[in-house]
């Protein structure tokens, strides 16, 4: 159960990097022969009610509120008749396993597992508590209504997924989850699609760039959670202190608008002319998911400075095509990103800290080489094999707990 | 020009990683062909005020103030005093470099590199605004004729060497260095003494601990900074969540009181009966350099959960063993441990988050294994050879830039 489509392109609107991970999991839990159906809301009136993506890998579409035309933010609204559909469509088959994403699914898988006697598993993929705690200048907090579904579902899962061991550590300390039910299972890459392919020079003539710029890419939504105005502040300073790299330097930032903040990517495109770097920052639509490596290889640096980032797959992706990332030291990403060795972290958004960073590595062409080759290493540890055998794992381990409580009891 | 006798014990009074590590890397340099002084405060009667510690290195020692009973808090004071003696210790050698290490040898060394023309490279080891902005509950901010000084020394150094990218990013964004003067270069372990040994069941023979127990141990100065209090009461969550774990385990808080306050340890003593939990944490005093990887070797886990650290060199030390770590996510130590690969990162010190973590490593003997041996290899990567080498490679730059600059002139 996931509250955003598998079939929508990521990076834009609310489709972001769960997305890549519900079908990535999927497709490689079915390749070890579990059957998976992946129920979400519709979106689209041109999709089949059910499509098969994968051999073994169904997504059902559940007919429930507008087809178009609804914000994140007005889905809790839909939860009780996204509940009753859902249980609806399960009551046909028998299901082993529920594993809902991200606290909407969550709510709404709850009172059908209960129902139904079905095992719950739950990934929250971002927590409000973690994300109100490190909120962007201007930014909305989550609202309460999401803190008390999240703290439900937590009470209510049989298993809680979390990315890293600083996700697990929030979940006990920000929703006292019990530590016994929390258990880590790191997210992979595609790693025979994120390679570093034919390398920098190759990736830089498909995408159009030139060969001796100094290219820093930003890849995801454009929302200030992500802090793409903490990069475009960053060049502004680099120009600045550095006048000589202005020439030579290309700052892509790849992405489309997010949820209901349409006028975000306009506010930035105004900060650059503000800030004078309109001949330094390029902003680019989100780019399909093939054609994303090759502007991975391309880049010089990958820079991720979200204020928080339960795993951060796009610092992982790059890696996986040799890019060593600048990130902040936050969350997941600090798991995704080994610093000094396959990237840098950087502590906080200041400007002025970031530029010093970008500026030292784009200056050290050497050790960017040395990182590139750590990247590589780095990102060859997550695949989404051991992702998937892991989740498989909490499955059966939830399974059997459940087979012995009901021996204990009969 | 370092304010602590590099003759002192580590893990007591102010005598920590920065001793350690001007004494290895002057060790390394002189092995290298360079000649190295240290020139240090005399807190010693029976020490010669020229002491040859290795071939190539000498500590020397100047006579100003009190022999004893001068605390960290009052060394300011003798600033002066001290630049005057180290001007005069200085007149009748030729030295290339200055090298200053922490605030206030900076402080001193300033005007007697700028009197006699002798280039001056500082290392701030530990900053005030940096550990200001993550005070332990209840501790005393740094003053501010601290910040005022190091602001001082960072715009009168011909360069700046900082542990890691995060500390040369604070240096920019917290005290505006101009980015181009700042330079990383790694601390380093002696990688001939922090071996893995004969394993962990040897070492545990050697200093008398039963073969089957937990053992988690904390190393260094006891003050709330360090934060042995969060291990502490993360241990009292930790038996109170799984009792079965009581019974084997052992916490060790080994280290000496620090600074000024020496009744710290006598109030982790009473917090510890307090709790309930003085059965399953030892205290012990600080352990003489050739004892400690044994130590470590000894232990499941080594924690280290500082409130700021600039580097941690506890951490790389334990990994060194072979025993994986569990830190705070904050500066140095981000880079000293790889989350996941060498240890575990914990954002905080909230003491549930700590002891969940800490509970499932204690469970998975498997994953403590495959971070042990991520442990060593991670830590393999520092070497003092390394800090050396890069160190004297600034120093060449500094002498370089200098001799640019009189051509110019001339």
């Amino acid at each position: 159960m996931v509250h955003t489509s598998p079939l929508d392109q990521a990076g834009t609107g609310d489709a972001g990097g769960m997305n890549i991970y519900v079908c990535e999991a999927a497709q490689n839990m079915a390749a070890m022969g579990v059957q998976v159906d992946i129920f979400t809301r519709r979106t689209n009136t041109e999709v089949a009610d059910v499509v098969e993506v994968a051999p073994g890998v169904r997504v059902i579409q559940l007919n429930v509120g507008p087809v178009s035309g609804v914000t994140k933010e007005q889905l809790p609204k839909l939860i009780p008749d996204l509940s009753a559909a859902f249980k609806d469509a399960l009551v046909n088959t028998r299901y082993d396993i529920i594993h809902s994403h991200y606290w909407i699914s969550g709510k709404v898988a709850m009172p059908v597992a209960k129902d139904l006697n079905i095992p719950l598993v739950h990934t929250m993929h971002t927590m409000a508590r973690v994300k109100n705690l490190n909120l962007a200048e201007g930014e909305t907090p989550e609202p309460m209504i999401r803190v008390q579904g999240e703290t439900q579902v937590v009470a209510a899962a049989d298993a809680l997924i979390a990315n890293t061991d600083a996700e697990a550590a929030s979940l006990v300390s920000l929703y006292e989850a019990c530590p016994d039910n929390v258990l880590v299972v790191s997210p992979g890459v595609n790693l025979k699609v994120f390679t570093p392919g034919g390398g920098r020079a190759a990736a830089r003539e498909v995408v159009g760039l030139d060969k001796d710029s100094h290219i820093i890419s930003f890849v995801g939504r454009i929302q200030p959670h992500k802090g793409p105005e903490v990069l475009i502040r960053a060049i502004a300073e680099l120009v600045s202190h550095s006048p000589h790299l202005r020439a030579k330097l290309i700052t892509n930032i790849i992405g489309g608008a997010s949820g209901a903040n349409q006028s975000e990517v306009e506010r930035l495109k105004e900060l650059t002319t503000w800030l004078g770097i309109d001949d330094v920052v390029r902003f680019a639509p989100p780019v399909p998911r093939e054609e994303l490596p090759q502007w991975y290889r391309a880049s010089d640096l990958v820079c991720v400075p979200s204020y928080s980032e339960s795993f951060g797959l796009v610092a992982l992706e790059a890696q996986a095509c040799g890019t060593p990332v600048v990130a902040t030291a936050v969350g997941g990403l600090r798991t995704a990103v080994a610093d000094g060795i396959s990237g840098v972290l950087v502590d906080g958004h200041d400007p002025r800290a970031w530029s010093s960073v970008l500026a030292r590595l784009l200056l050290e062409p050497q050790r960017r080489v040395l990182l590139s080759m750590g990247a590589i290493e780095h990102a060859s540890h997550f695949g989404w094999d051991a992702t998937s055998r892991g989740t498989l794992d909490i499955y059966d381990r939830v399974l059997t707990a459940r087979a012995e409580q009901a021996k204990n009891i009969g």
